[in-house]
């Protein structure tokens, strides 16, 4: 960890961030990395780590950069790799292309922490860590989340009117958000490596549940969210459109006293019960073992609300459509019943935005 | 009218505009009025209209521009005056410094109207009308709204936690947004001509329903909102904090059909009946015949749906604490329960952004 980093340090590692990013469509299970390859401010080599299985974010930089790369800086927003995966060891890499000197945003507590910092530095490479190490984090939630906490990190998706309702009493509800809040889910669906939901929203509303962009956002690398259901009694129906229609992987997780009648070849796994449905605690450290790194929960106000009771929502992405659905309308939450003001269930608000005519907020528990 | 105006013009428009909010929390019930003399882009003279009764905005920029007045544009937010009322007539003030040109942001609708920019185009001064428009009635859209609708502007102000309730089902509330919030709420009240607010309300919390700002913000030319209480039966206490702190005038609405057990000297006046309470847009007509220009709303669900319903509302102003009271939390808005999609009431937004860990949202009705 070095004392002070320069504003040149800042700017070489704030773009390799925003080159990170662009592998967020595709990456996964793989933490997004970025890297950029400089002398002093000039910008010699530039990557990004596009698909699990393929070339380090170091790697495309490092052949971008060619012989420039001797004596160079290299800016990478995770701990460049020191033992073979799937691909080489990324710190042999930068040793053997004449870097000097290695900046790191955060560290990578997988299984192969510190290896990569050990192997550059006895290459007598200076290794500076902590630079945005913030931003870094935050932009893999989801990779430490699972690695760190053995669960994914879990955004819960709601939608309602400004009155709090998701529904009329009648449980009409039909297109309660603009197109484009739609199309803004759609992004957040593209980076999950999940969209979880319940089967009474399958029973009521049959969704697909997949990722629908424009043409130039979707390409060949991009890796569909997994679709995962909780069907606690085993009875989603065959006909349901996640099984028949072939577009993604679905996932079915039921009570572990249950024998589904599932056909042939569903995927599916058991988990035990708790209170009214199934423990989802260990749905989601279950999910963690299968590599997902963010769940997008679309569901309806039992499981959205039993999901915030467990304390297992690490964020909130509310639209909020201005229109009124009235006080009889159905409630955003089930089962959240504070008796007491002091009882409240709080949360600290990150952004809000104006998407098309509705807003949406982005909220994390206090 | 005029074709086109220039980026100078723009400029100096823009800056009489802030020039009139100056005025906002003690013009009232006078529109607010900001003026702006210049020589090209040189400014030689700014000012604003104070207090009602007092010189005009015009009056105080052209004593600050004194003899460099002659020859120069004077930029006005509102239509100058043409008649004496209290003051002697702008128009007549800005021939005699020698003014060539007057460029006016919004006509005056009230008696006074045309004859300012007729007396101008008489004494051969340019005028053009038109600049920046919609932000001066905007700015004055309380006055414009008296004038034109004869009615004040009617603010809602509403406070309900993410869920969309302003209470726990105990009717426990106190407090649910935050210091920023309520101190931004004063900064609302200031500007209103009335605070209204319901009987229920009274009896639950007794407000005081004054403003309280910070020291430095208040000065001897505030004008105290006028506090109005829709008492259809006549029930008010004389107990009642609104009645006994002398603080600010209050006036209470009883129905028609009642005689109400009031004190001597409260003021008071009585409405027809209409549905379940009073005839609200026969109260807000006696209002604006009162020279109120906006009406600030705090009160219950029951009221405020029927502002609603009614169609008396022009804004929302919703402080959204992000916090959860749960599903059987008391509703935003009484009364209002469509019964189809179709039927919803929708607003558009205007405004979001962060006061404090809360969040602000200005609505009107679509």
């Amino acid at each position: 960890m070095s004392a002070g980093f320069s504003a040149v340090d800042h700017r070489h590692m704030a773009r390799a961030l925003r080159l990170a990013e662009r592998g967020a469509w595709t990456t996964k299970p793989n933490p997004m990395v970025g890297c950029v390859i400089a002398h002093g401010e000039q910008v010699v080599g530039e990557g990004w780590h596009v698909r699990a299985g393929e070339p380090h974010a170091e790697v495309h930089a490092l052949a971008q950069a060619g012989e420039r790369a001797r004596g160079a800086t290299a800016y990478v927003t995770l701990e460049p790799c020191g033992l073979h995966g799937r691909t080489p060891p990324c710190a042999d890499a930068l040793i053997a292309a004449g870097i000097v000197r290695v900046v790191v945003a955060a560290d990578d507590h997988s299984q192969r922490a510190g290896q990569g910092l050990q192997k550059l530095t006895a290459a007598g490479v200076a290794v500076e860590t902590g630079l945005m190490q913030a931003q870094a984090r935050q932009l893999n939630r989801g990779f430490f989340s699972r690695i760190e906490r053995a669960r994914p990190w879990l955004r819960l998706k709601l939608a309602m009117s400004l009155d709090g309702r998701t529904a009329l009493e009648s449980g009409e509800s039909f297109w309660i958000s603009s197109d484009a809040s739609r199309a803004d889910v759609q992004r957040w669906r593209a980076r999950s490596g999940a969209i979880l939901t319940g089967l009474s929203t399958v029973l009521t509303d049959d969704p697909r549940l997949t990722v629908r962009l424009e043409g130039d956002d979707m390409d060949a690398d991009f890796v569909p969210p997994l679709r995962v259901v909780l069907d606690t009694r085993g009875r989603l129906p065959s006909t349901a459109r996640l099984l028949t229609d072939g577009a993604a992987p679905t996932l079915l997780v039921h009570a572990d006293d249950v024998v589904p009648a599932y056909d042939d070849g569903v995927n599916a796994f058991p988990a035990r019960r708790l209170g009214a449905g199934l423990d989802l605690a260990a749905v989601m450290a279950q999910l963690a073992q299968r590599e997902i790194n963010e769940v997008q929960v679309e569901a309806g106000a039992t499981l959205s609300g039993a999901l915030l009771a467990a304390g297992l929502v690490d964020e909130v992405l509310l639209y909020v459509a201005p229109i009124l659905l009235g006080e009889r309308g159905r409630p955003l939450f089930g089962g959240v019943t504070p008796a007491a003001m002091s009882d409240r269930f709080g949360f600290r608000l990150l952004d809000c935005r104006h998407i098309g005519p509705d807003l949406r907020l982005i909220l994390q528990p206090a």
